[in-house]
């Protein structure tokens, strides 16, 4: 093989390293920024922004159920959020994600607020976990979702 | 550039994808036998070969608790297996995986077998996350695992 076909063998294999460095990297910082985003788009978009941040190939599992999916998961938030007037907010603590940056978990803490009977505000606090994929047009969606409640203080 | 180099080069980004397609199923098939290992040697070795599937960094959270990491979760599977004397078994239903094949995802079931004071078998059912990390040595290992547990059919 000549030289610069050599050459630009070398070129490639390198750039491929230095850039799957970069993307991991890139990918973490991206992977939290989405978290946050997530938390503020719920927010301010109520069930709507939730659910556009759900992969179609989401999963989850839950007590007393099979495995649902991102249906079954916009329906449960939609109810929390609406019927029970919640609002959830949360903080990604740290993220781990692949080589090829492509996909990545985070784990954060959550707080869900709401009003009780005598408009008193509660607060129910949490951790959650949640899986994230790099979608073909490049934004992050979320393929898993789960979490802890902490059991309120006078309870335990 | 020559042709020579030109078509190294293309048999080179070619090979990358085909590589990268084939990394991918390949660990599909190795994350769900590692997940079906865990629990098999779990039950051989108990607690040693439980710990020996934990990577250094791991992570996982609990309700009223910081983020806990390897020594926390040996310490409480130790507690479960011996003092409570209780054999869990599980098995993966599904697999989701990186396009670099080094990070992946189970879903499954799993069952927590133990007997009464009355020394009658009692088992509990639930559902498990584990994410899985390729290790510098090719092995696979756990650097998340999270889950619910069923409630009693005589508490529903």
């Amino acid at each position: 093989m000549q030289k610069r076909g050599v050459a630009a063998l070398i070129f490639l294999v390198v750039g491929f390293g230095l850039g799957a460095m970069k993307s991991k990297s890139d990918a973490k910082t991206e992977v939290l920024k989405a978290d946050e985003e997530f938390s503020r788009v719920t927010n301010e978009r109520g069930i709507e922004g939730f659910a556009s941040f759900i992969a179609d190939d989401f999963y989850t599992i839950r007590p007393n159920s099979p495995i649902i999916g991102k249906k079954e998961i916009v329906a449960s938030w939609s109810d929390m959020m609406r019927k029970d007037n919640t609002t959830p907010t949360w903080k990604p603590l740290l993220a781990v994600v692949s080589a090829s940056g492509d996909l990545g978990y985070t784990i954060g803490t959550a707080e869900f607020h709401k009003t009780d009977d005598s408009a008193r505000p509660v607060t129910g606090t949490g951790k959650y976990v949640t899986v994230w994929k790099k979608q073909r047009d490049g934004l992050w969606k979320v393929i898993l979702d789960t979490g802890v409640m902490d059991t309120a203080a006078s309870k335990q």
